[in-house]
């Protein structure tokens, strides 16, 4: 966003700030003698939409956002993988905030492109190690009762391209596979008790009717637990890119175990070893050894403004420090942020709704002099877990894995106020 | 949305219900001799959407809902208003669930059509009997430190309709002008500060930038408790429709007073007596005299599913039943649903989060007998105050009012499943 007010003067706190550089504008309007305020026709003159009338209620039954936020989407990312169909984009978390994340800027990872299915046309079959084989239609899944919760989805390869090094200019790009949403779904317990699992039924093969049919085994006490079987997002049908007409829900766990158009829901006495879950979404280890099963995501944080997609363009004085935070392991005790590279840190204020596995917003207030930062945030959790430095997660990791890289992330801020993705050691 | 599944027969509860309703499927698909699920091509052969690759992510960097829910907006209503600058329309409540209101789908109500405005030519004015007038661009305004906060909005005239009888068959028109956001913004209360009121600056007068200029006289008292400029809605800008790029954020009073396209504050010893606060949006009771600055939104429920737009069409056995409460005046302390026009009342269960002031979801989870319902929701907060019938208002302030209709409305179930707006006396 551009602005036409002057740079205020350095070292000025809040408020002086404002009554030397802003009371000029109002001043101006009323009387006073500052040039610049008396010259700006935003304030001198009418203009043109307090003037005439605005379009009418009729223009979109379903709104959209405001034609001068077209820079507000998910990326374009045709250069990073061979087809659009198994791909990925991401959620713009630099122009967000709050905890919500609006449904049409949920990023998106598809592997056999979205499908494309009319409810009534809709079926989830429960099979396998149950005394009684069950299919659904959407309809009859609507007759459960229903819950609703707020959860953060998070790609296991989230800041994957991080490992080897800082790769990309905006938390879009390093962090930008989450996202934060409120769900009104079925407890999937319900539906597993209506079909009976046999005493041998420990796991359970999830598929999707998509192209690619992606399937993950889950064990059966998570899908006992706290598992939900999702028709609504935000409040409306899901969106086709997340799964419409219905997506399993697994609070905590890596977003790939979130089946989308979830259509079967197999019983079985062990894991499948699937194709994702076996040579995909398992951390290659310098051994040469995976792990695999890594479902929960950790506690991790970002600092989505400044960043560098949202430079600080208003100079020195007051600086609105923000970002997000969130843990699969727990909830969230405590967000630190450091301006100095993590030799010194501060714990940040976190504002609005703070719901156990969803993201929380958290914001850090300071004057900016106008020297380099070298901005971090590090992330708390309710047992003691905290989030590892890049140096300190590649130790004992190694730098094969694209998943699970929960480290904290630096971002230089420079004099000029533009911002670059670096390390420090 | 239809269903190929047969209706299950009557007197059966929900576990014998599926065990014969949708086993059938289950077992087709598994070698099981039921031949409604056996020819069931939706189950026995595999479908286009798992065959051929879907839609890639380029498709949509801003996300829309499915091609399968057109159905879901805000209605046409050329035929209710001269004009559709100065109109409305509803949200779709019966199509949603859970408490927040996507962005696309908020009512609208314009007094002189959507203002467009570029951020960067936004100003706002803070002037009047301040120390101070001051002059912030949208910039500078996210300078300031912010909140996050989830609140209703509820337009003074939703449900004004039925004041003289049931007008409308559906809970969009009867009661759709609410909604439940996120909104991110700086406390009001801040930016006073910044500019001094002075002592005797009891009332604040809010404008809009829009070619109505909106204005409100809001109290002082209420200004530095809990207002907030928001420009935020959902985590992202503001709506055209909700004022963006900046809107007065009221929590609790009548969604008038929410300025939108928000310019100017300015600051008095009294209130204004504007057109909107004066010849409209007060209350005139039987008598001829007018209620006026009634801005507090009082204990209020609805029912959305089922309801006209939303009728049952699966037949006998178990129904979820729906529905948002809210209210301005306190913490909802409970909420009631009768299915016999208010005879006999149980406590519904309030699902998902449960923030003061904003809206709350309802389930009722019941067996339906196939007869006819008289459906009703009544609302309790913790002042003691309940919603009264609508014979109770109109004994209260007659029926001229269109404003703070909270009566109890009634729906009525019949046999086959079909919903209509009705009173009981």
């Amino acid at each position: 966003m551009s602005d036409t007010t002057e740079k205020p003067a350095g070292g000025m706190n809040r408020r002086d700030f404002l009554k030397a550089g802003l009371a000029a504008g109002g001043a101006a309007a009323f009387g006073g003698a500052a040039a610049a305020a008396e010259n700006d026709p935003l304030i001198t003159e009418v203009q043109d939409w307090n003037r005439y009338l605005g379009a009418g209620v009729q223009a979109a039954p379903y709104g959209v956002p405001s034609e001068h936020e077209p820079h507000v989407v998910r990326c374009d990312v045709e250069w990073l993988t061979a087809s659009t169909e198994s791909s990925v984009n991401f959620t713009p978390l630099h122009e967000l905030d709050g905890i919500i994340t609006p449904n049409g800027l949920c990023f998106e990872r598809h592997h056999g492109g979205v499908a494309d299915i009319a409810p009534a046309d809709h079926r989830l079959m429960i099979n396998g190690l149950v005394d009684t084989p069950l299919v659904f239609t959407m309809q009859n899944l609507m007759r459960f009762p229903r819950e609703n919760r707020v959860y953060f989805l998070e790609c296991a390869a989230n800041s994957g391209m991080e490992w080897r090094g800082s790769q990309f200019n905006g938390c879009q790009y390093t962090h930008g596979m989450v996202h934060c949403v409120m769900y009104t779904g079925v407890p999937l317990k319900l539906l597993l008790e209506e079909a009976g699992v046999k005493a041998n039924g420990k796991w359970l093969l999830a598929e999707g009717a998509d192209a690619a049919a992606m399937t993950h085994s889950i064990p059966m006490e998570k899908a006992l637990d706290d598992c939900l079987v999702a028709f609504k997002m935000n409040g409306e049908a899901l969106r086709p890119e997340q799964g419409y007409p219905l997506r399993l829900w697994v609070p905590d766990w890596e977003g790939n175990m979130w089946g989308k158009w979830l259509r079967q829901l197999e019983v079985g006495d062990e894991p499948w070893q699937q194709r994702e879950e076996t040579s995909k979404y398992t951390d290659l280890l310098a051994s040469g050894k995976a792990r695999r099963f890594t479902w929960v995501m950790d506690p991790k944080s970002i600092i989505t403004n400044p960043s560098p997609q949202m430079p600080i363009t208003h100079g020195k004085g007051p600086l609105v420090i923000s970002g997000l935070v969130w843990s699969g392991n727990g909830q969230i005790k405590r967000v630190y942020v450091s301006i100095d590279g993590g030799r010194n840190w501060k714990t940040a204020r976190i504002d609005g709704p703070s719901f156990f596995k969803a993201l929380h917003r958290f914001y850090l207030d300071i004057e900016w002099d106008g020297s380099p930062l070298l901005l971090q945030s590090r992330a708390l959790d309710e047992h003691g877990f905290y989030q590892p430095t890049k140096n300190e997660l590649r130790a004992e990791r190694g730098e094969n894995s694209i998943y699970h890289n929960n480290s904290v992330q630096t971002w230089h801020v420079k004099e000029d106020g533009t911002v670059e993705n670096v390390e420090v050691s």
